[in-house]
């Protein structure tokens, strides 16, 4: 762990110091946790309050603050800032050099690039191809003719089935299964008969998969993760789902067969998404909504089924109104037949009808 | 991979051929995809004008068309027609002959039938039976007294719990969990208690069971998935519940404890379904339905409480309708305020009440 | 297993027998499928009518009921009494003593505890801590510098990321993962940048993590599980949320990051709560519902959005209504607008404005 000056993380990050540039910061820590030596960051405006009462040694924040007494770090992006002095201070985690484990089993026909580990009981099948200094955790698996770049991270039993193609950089979380058969029957007089799953899945550069995750593979393509797109832990992705580059698909999201998701979207938890549609580049698309069209793109949607957000957020949160308004139509119904009765007028709505 | 011509093909599924029966088949792609030498098919009417620029060697349709240049191999079910000839040309995955690896830990007291792969690292316990030709992936886990028939499949990672029972040709695929403890616990003074779960699970013969699936054991009796009954990725079955025979279960689903599910049922992705009820034959649940009421057979619902399809279809998309029909409300009650009064009628809406 | 009177039982239990005390009880089972020999109960109203027709050998009730033939064990709370029996004749899994395997990989640094059983491929890293009488079974990994208390079970392809915390008793079930990393990154000029996760998951005494969990390690302060909390399969848990003591989480549950939730909750499946916010104490959940806001003390809320459940119940129940209640609205308005235009009252409410 490193330690350093305000001055120097400012320096580090493009910032400006409000206080003392020369304050001590050891680690980087909540604004209600944080004590001396610690730095902390305003990016949620729920915890604005916090700014005034934590212990912080600094904090960074968008804008210098009067009422602030702690050391200011100003940033432009505090949230990003913040991650470069967590990477700076704390690092990603460190993976012990271990070189192929002699209990690890590897084909004699698989190829393993430099500078990897191998981990025991770890399993590479024939003719997979592993690139320079990847790290392969214990019981992870393998399959035949996976090819694999540079530096990617495959934890404790995940399972890459057989031909399932990773960029460089790529992380697959422990548990995740990628390249699964895909979820396709033709089913004949009520039986339901197997298709063979001929496609792979391939995960482009930068990819993260998280834990539990199910990536089935393409029935007559592949399915394929854009480059930077990170996946959260128990997503479902259906076999030849095309998701494009520097997506965020939050966790226990199901997305089905054959959609495609463009660029720059960002999916909510446990947002279904049926197959064979598209969707747009900067699409976002909130916690537990059912998508079943197309969205364009730069849409906001919710809901279930999702609709265009500010709409959705009046329209869902009015469900709760619906025993008064039922309430509301039966008393209108209720005059407006008296006013007809009293006028001779025939009338539409009955007491007879709303109560049908 | 078979190379064949389309007479052969239309002779293998029982088809026709409008065209060139001599056109030389390879493989199978999609229709915008395919190139001379694929074969490709229509079973989803989203995709018929496809059908006019697709470049396949030749395309399996159900009726033939004028309008389609390229040859046509008519099939009563074209999907089923495409299925079969993927069997053909590609073929189901293929399994390397191993045998019974020295790496793999085998209890001196379990039973391993004929011509089975157990592969590095697979575990299997006492008294476990494994029937003929099967496949145990590495890493797998067939827990104590597991019973298991012949053909089966058990990817990689995949874990039956003790005394599971599995028939023929079942497959679990990776991370798949199989026999774990029901959630089952009396609540006393406000501490759970956990209940011992003494039932096992039961997969009959042909049931497919997705990745990273949980299926629990009974706490008194069994957990049942029926004959030829497919399970996509990440469901989760609770303890005690029966599915039927020949039931689709998409990705995500959740079923609870002590439910009972009928033959030939489809359930959409993410449902979820409450315990203790009864479902019926043939029924069709949407995606992300919510049901906590039995259903009988032959029905088709959606929505979350779920209710019958083309009603759920109208009501739920009308949810976004909300705001203009409270307006129209608090309209209508103005003008029945004004009139009420100009005519000395009582009357039951309010604006108050509206409003409230 | 155990051979008891059930008059011995009711002592056990500290109940009453109505009826033959000296009947023999073996096991438990359900009330549709027990027979001579075994013990069943009714706790679920539900199920009362099986009581009349019930060929248990005895049954466990609440009070004494004059037209059950079948001898009665009277306990103040059958579901108690009956998990007591259970544990008392049935008992819980055993676990086969085997030691600590040579086939097992521990790290020279790891310290492992009295009478543990750690089974074939295991895997145990520098510098971890397991308790004394504790069961790893095959192909789980325990991370570097995991601590681990008394009497744990670790069920096979079990993952824990490194520096997590488990108390005594805890249970960890297969294919779970603890401690990933949480999803956390800073998004700068359209790119994800992944943040160190700093914290680590702790898991309290008697915790039981379901099959295929994921529980992300927290970014800046630990992920806790309260003493007691169960949590079912497939439950995801945000990078530092903190849920108390005795809590319930059925299968499917989603709960984002930095989220608090107080003690002796129950979380209904597939519920979905958003991060940052906090939930009180005794708060209970219905299944599916979409939490977006703080939940006081004692409440008890469903739907998504979640509101409280007697309203919700009425109110989602209604969205089934809202074609009709649109329609009662448009001849609500062809009514009004005619007797206003008869009176020459200026109207709010037009058939042009309901129909837009």
């Amino acid at each position: 762990m490193e330690t350093k000056t305000l001055g120097e993380l400012a320096e580090y990050v493009g910032g400006k110091v409000t206080g003392d540039a020369n304050t001590v910061i050891k680690s980087a820590s909540t604004l209600n946790r944080a004590g001396q030596g610690d730095i902390s960051f305003l990016a949620n405006p729920r915890y604005v309050k916090q700014l005034h009462t934590t212990k912080a040694g600094a904090v960074i924040v968008d804008k210098a603050r009067d009422d602030v007494k702690v050391p200011q770090l100003i940033a432009d992006d505090p949230y990003y800032a913040f991650m470069q002095i967590m990477v700076l201070l704390h690092g990603h985690r460190e993976h012990k050099k271990i070189g192929v484990s002699t209990h690890a089993s590897i084909a004699d026909t698989a190829k393993v690039g430099t500078d990897c580990d191998i981990h025991d009981y770890a399993v590479i099948m024939d003719n997979a191809v592993i690139g320079n200094n990847c790290r392969i955790y214990p019981n992870a698996y393998i399959g035949e003719g996976v090819q694999m770049g540079d530096n990617c991270i495959i934890y404790s039993n995940a399972v890459l089935y057989d031909g399932c193609k990773l960029g460089n950089r790529v992380i697959v979380n422990a548990n995740a299964t990628v390249g699964e058969d895909g979820f396709g029957y033709a089913s004949y007089k009520g039986v339901h008969h197997k298709i063979p799953q001929t496609g792979v899945v391939v995960l482009e550069d930068d990819v993260e998969i998280g834990a539990g995750c199910g990536i089935e593979r393409g029935t007559l393509g592949d399915t394929v993760i854009g480059q930077g797109t990170k996946i959260g832990d128990m997503v479902a992705i259906g076999h030849g789902t095309k998701i494009g580059a520097h997506c965020l698909l939050v966790a226990q999201v199901g997305v089905a067969g054959s959609t495609t998701i463009g660029n720059h979207c960002v999916i909510g938890g446990q947002v279904g998404i049926v197959g064979h549609i598209n969707i747009g580049n900067n699409v976002m698309i909130g916690a537990q909504a059912g998508v079943i069209n197309d969205i364009p793109d730069n849409k906001i949607v919710l809901g279930a089924p999702a609709i265009e957000a500010r709409q959705a957020k009046r329209a869902y949160s009015m469900i709760q109104n619906l025993p008064e308004m039922r309430q509301n139509i039966r008393n209108l119904t209720v005059d407006v037949e008296k006013l007809c009765k009293m006028l001779g007028v025939e009338n539409e709505a009955t007491e007879k009808q709303t109560k049908k």
